[in-house]
């Protein structure tokens, strides 16, 4: 299947482009990497606003359109855009779960523990390192728990979050775990989630996102 | 066409039931509404983790299936269970439009401020009120803000947040603008938020959502 050109404006560690980084690999959708360095503050920069004025990656752009953004938005498009193989499953109450357990960990956790937020923490709230710290372990530790009871209990797990095949939770679990690895917060009492976390690295799309892999990483 | 008798777990005041609230009265589905009192701590008592161990609202319930969660799980679920009237609009990159507008507010305005990180922030990060509703007002004035820029400036815009129908984004809008209300919070400076909303709320289906029309609300 052919595509429009992508191009997508990433950053090696963050959560939210490995997502799309996976589900592009999924697909077999190529796309051109852009690096936007948060650390240093491009997002905030002359060039990249004029991609994204909201001053936030990912961003998935192809001509002609408006930049496409929010990781969950841009991996429902790629779904959409070529459904094989499907990140959700066929069933109506079966991709509602999928998308629950995605929600729970990029909507209920990840927004929590982003870089705006420790920002606003340690500038404005006068947080030191170890306040923020506690932060991110209260919120990937929260999130995490969650899930694990979920994973563990719901007759719908298999190898993976859902069945047998992976899919958008997975996505969203292992950027998760990605993420906090490279805080160097390991996880801790969630032995279902560690396993379908391994299942999901044994995968070549799950390889070749991993941050420290992309261009920009410290080596 | 009939669907399977469904129960809502809610509250008055939250903006994710709110959400689900306006979908169900688009659609025209019919759900048996069960307060959970959150100022009580009721989602963290017995009866209701029976129904969602997560002690998180909404859940939706229905007979033989686990209970729905997550609002915008929920959203593409009754999406998909009845299509009409929509929530998305039908071409892709429209869908994609509308489903990032939709998480600016959902994933990355909403979880900042949610009770569990209220709690967190007054109970062990030393915030009094007026650090809490500095927070509040951080994180709502970002959130609006951004969506603002992108209503104002892109040609997908019309009536409503996409053209001239009422959707899925509207819905996350108007959810947002509910809560602030109900925390006292005016916009400020969102002239095209300000006026989707207005629109919004000559609908039936977003007048019936609102929080202080809710059983449990403050007289």
């Amino acid at each position: 299947m052919s595509h429009p050109p992508f191009d997508l404006y990433a950053f090696w560690r963050t959560s939210a482009t490995f997502r799309v980084r996976v589900a592009l690999h999924m697909k077999g959708i190529a796309a051109t990497e852009h690096q936007v360095n948060l650390d240093a503050g491009e997002q905030r920069g002359e060039a990249f606003l004029k991609i994204n004025p909201l001053a936030a990656i990912p961003a998935l752009v192809t001509p002609d359109q408006p930049p496409l953004t929010q990781s969950m938005a841009i991996l429902e498009f790629l779904e959409e855009l070529q459904p094989t193989p499907p990140l959700l499953p066929a069933d109506l109450y079966g991709r509602a779960r999928v998308r629950s357990i995605a929600g729970m960990l990029a909507s209920d956790t990840h927004p929590l523990v982003t870089p705006r937020v420790r920002r606003y923490l340690t500038g404005s709230a006068g947080f030191d390192d170890a306040a923020w710290r506690a932060w991110q372990m209260q919120w990937f530790g929260t999130g995490l728990a969650a899930v694990e009871q979920r994973l563990a209990s719901e007759a719908g797990t298999g190898r993976f979050c859902h069945g047998e095949v992976p899919g958008m939770a997975d996505i969203c679990l292992a950027s998760i775990i990605a993420v906090m690895r490279v805080f160097k917060i390991p996880t801790s009492g969630t032995p279902t989630v560690d396993r379908i976390v391994a299942a999901c690295e044994e995968l070549d799309a799950f390889q070749r996102a991993q941050p420290q892999r992309q261009v920009g990483a410290p080596t």
